[in-house]
């Protein structure tokens, strides 16, 4: 049996009671740790589950799954993914593989970012289709994700915008030289984000959003030292949220009282929050 | 403290290893069991935690949330909820009022059906906003939902509709008695639910649905024995899914092939089913 195990979001005891009995058991276990992190290392996850883990990084998902699966139509293989195992970043090849190998599969559920973000006090429902924020480089600013923002922002729905991480990431040279030799991993911050939509809306002018629009920006959902902020674009261009995992809503103009009330706690400068809410026409849709 | 717990999806094992510790230290443990159900009942839980749980209805909650938050400045008061404490239902009333008394709260974050449904093998990145779907009754069909969907389905994303559930509800003659008797609990099932749909598109004749379009209807999702059924609206107005919890996805127009595949497993016919696919046009946005 292929067992895929959500983690939850922040360290491993969020891990769910049965989640841990099937890690207890199986036969070989593995960590999905290209598409997001836990916020504790490998080791404390060992520990815990009194296994040895195996560390999964893209390229074994992709090209080495049959490996995952040796034997798994004899043994359990645990399969670990942070967040939930169909959250953010599905696992439906691997299902699918398993399927054609004739080995079937459980998916064990967990928090993850898109029901987690509820803890900003924004209601689920107000939420149109996710969207992601890649690194931008000088030559590449991707801005097809201005357009699902658009398309969401036009029902006045908000919209989460989940943050690039970069694992295991080669320089250009070390690439070219086909040396092995890996950069340390980069997580987006909620800053960068709200820099990258402000240069996004001033090549696309299409006034999605401005400076003054507002926002939530979420660090370490789930976890002790979870932060949450909000205000406007142009004050989370500049706030520290301290370390990762770090995501971000974008305020759509159906938002309510109650979920102003719940966001205006933890508002950078409830001045400007109260300004730019009544000048964006918040509450109004 | 206030604690928030989600409790997950299914069964008592769903609970985090780090929702369990709170739980079992908590000086009073409420279950909140008027927005969603666990599958199993209020004794196997209190087995579970070694605790007495005080099961929290509307009333108490809505009302008489201060006995909840009785000197929870001093001791720990744990809330148990279904799924995720901000999922579906958000409880940021019961935070908000906290705070007003000085009391600070934490919310230990848990599977939630609106990130869980991503079990489908649908891209929760493809979903536009959740809806609820109430039971109709002879003179009271509401279908605001219909317009909700309708703007996610112009945008060609999926639909999560979430299902009635009644409990402790009176009839309107012990109602009107004053007789404090309760029918037994409704839940509304993925065939109920298509026969509505159907009902609403027959009376608004938008077109934002047929008998022919695709979806999706998932019944005990996270539980061991989860069901999943893809179909036409037709064909799941007729299915038997079995035991409450239930949930239903109306498919988008934007979905992709991967999802096709992995949707079409589980297809009432898989010839109707590729009729249905190629007749609707999905795929193609």
């Amino acid at each position: 049996m292929l067992y895929l195990v959500g983690l939850g979001l922040a360290d491993e005891t969020d891990i769910t009671v049965r989640g841990l009995e099937v890690v207890k058991k199986a036969e070989r276990v593995y960590l999905e740790a290209y598409t997001s992190i836990l916020l504790v290392e490998k080791e404390k996850l060992e520990a815990f589950y009194g296994r040895p883990v195996i560390v999964a990084d893209r390229e074994l998902v992709e090209t080495g799954s049959d490996d995952i699966l040796a034997e798994a139509d004899k043994v359990d293989v645990a399969f670990l993914v942070v967040g939930d195992p169909f959250g953010a970043t599905t696992h439906t090849d691997l299902v699918l593989r398993a399927r054609e190998l004739g080995i079937e599969s459980k998916v064990i559920p967990n928090a993850s970012i898109m029901s987690g973000i509820g803890c900003t006090g924004l209601q689920l429902y107000n939420f149109g289709q996710t969207v992601s924020m890649v690194f931008f480089t000088e030559t590449w600013k991707p801005s097809s994700y201005y357009d699902r923002v658009k398309e969401n922002a036009g029902l006045g729905l908000h919209t989460l915008v989940l943050l690039d991480i970069k694992v295991k990431e080669q320089s250009l040279e070390n690439m070219a030289r086909g040396r092995l030799i890996y950069e340390p991993p980069r997580f987006m911050t909620v800053a960068q984000c709200a820099s990258q939509m402000l240069e996004t809306e001033e090549e696309r002018q299409e006034e999605v959003w401005t400076a003054d629009s507002l926002a939530v920006g979420a660090a370490r959902v789930g976890a002790p030292d979870q932060k949450l902020v909000a205000g406007t674009l142009k004050e989370l261009a500049e706030v520290d949220m301290g370390r990762p995992l770090h995501s971000l809503v974008l305020l759509g103009k159906r938002a309510h009282d109650l979920e102003k009330d719940y966001i205006k706690q933890f508002a950078v400068d409830q001045a400007t929050f109260d300004a730019a809410w009544q000048k964006g026409g918040y509450g109004t849709m």
